[in-house]
């Protein structure tokens, strides 16, 4: 028997599966992402332009994904107009797939480099930063998902106060990668082939950063973005108190 | 007197209002983030670490601004539930801000670099360049913020045929500096910091191309991200031949 209240519960049993659905689907594509992110950095140390050329192929998926998330998000929005930390779940997942497919263009952008690589042959240094910045970021990506699928604030909270150093770390390869081609000119262009990858992860680790702002966005219902780690901290941890 | 009817009126004339504001608000935030491109595009040509730095310390003004434009997006959506263009003006809205932010990063990078030449002494080649690539990206950004003005699909496709061109410019101008560094290897560092900056000005021409894209999805209705150009013009002028 169909009365208002059944109703009215039913409508919300229905919402409640749209809402979670949204969020399986955005946490899929950061999946499909993370993915990308490993096989460009395996691409282009093993030279392997089989796997870049894969890497590439994929994104089109990745940018289809966004497409339909986005769909869903205005469609929730136009019908169900949700409120408070519905809200705010739909202003997250329609943020970070912003986030997501950058971090997938950035994939794409290492995986050109790794077949230019292939093309011009190996650089003579670099590698072993690639590894390193390449393995710190793809745990940030990992973390902020992570974080967006267990709401949690503690960890979206780590991911930023790590992008400090991959930030570091990026600046140092840099200066000896510099350094290393005014002695060797003739590698300029395989050392800036790596360079450029080095830039893609060093903007990877700034997009799991924003996605990672937004989990606190979401959790603790304050926007910190811009406010700097000391603020962001206490936003995190002293909303725990009070809670 | 007030009846139902007046009452429905005020709240939506009061709507209006509020649409209205945020929208100026967008476009304000982007007459100063225009202004941050030229200035930091100038600093870098003149040497001018003054201005310069007062293009980095105008960033947290562009920041705040952001904030500020999502707060309002956030509570259009809670308290008016908008639909149908209403509701893909707060979408677009709430995206464009988050270009023009970066778009205001990118400047404050080329004010970096601007600093960094002061230091190291001017780079023997590429000025021309920047200020070439620096007029084209500019210009882009103030047709980007002309179109959503306007509401002018037309205008917003060209910003986004544009991109393109300004995508060659800048692969042409790379490929002439590498040549330029491997005969020069002693000028290394100092043309890098060209380099930077005009790839901060390539990622600013595909911010504006963002907003572009928006403003079609504002006007015409359609999500033509990652379409291709050809799909984007049908889309723009086919829905034009049908209205």
């Amino acid at each position: 028997m169909i009365n208002k209240e059944n109703l009215t519960q039913h409508i919300s049993q229905q919402f409640n599966v749209e809402l979670e659905e949204v969020r399986s689907h955005l946490l899929a594509m950061g999946g499909l992402v993370e993915k990308q992110v490993n096989d460009a950095v395996i691409a282009l140390i093993d030279a392997d332009s089989g796997l870049a050329q894969q890497v590439r192929e994929i994104d089109d998926q990745i940018n289809q994904m966004e497409r339909n998330i986005d769909e869903e998000c205005v469609r929730i929005l136009a019908r169900r107009q949700p409120a408070a930390s519905d809200l705010r779940l739909i202003i997250s997942i329609s943020k970070s797939v912003i986030d997501l497919e950058r971090i997938g263009d950035e994939a794409t952008k290492i995986a050109k480099r790794a077949i230019l690589l292939c093309e011009e042959g190996e650089a003579p240094r670099g590698y072993v930063e690639v590894r390193h910045i390449g393995d710190q970021v793809r745990k940030m990506v990992q973390d902020a998902l992570d974080a967006f699928a267990r709401f949690d604030a503690d960890l979206a909270l780590s991911v930023a106060q790590y992008d400090k150093v991959v930030d570091r770390e990026y600046k140092t390869a840099l200066r000896e990668l510099v350094t290393f081609m005014m002695e060797d000119p003739r590698s300029i262009s395989r050392v800036l082939n790596i360079i450029w990858a080095l830039r893609s992860l060093e903007r990877i680790g700034d997009h799991a950063r924003n996605i990672a702002e937004l989990v606190i966005y979401l959790v603790r219902g304050t926007d910190v973005k811009h406010l700097g780690l000391t603020r962001m901290q206490e936003e995190v941890q002293g909303s725990k108190k009070n809670s």
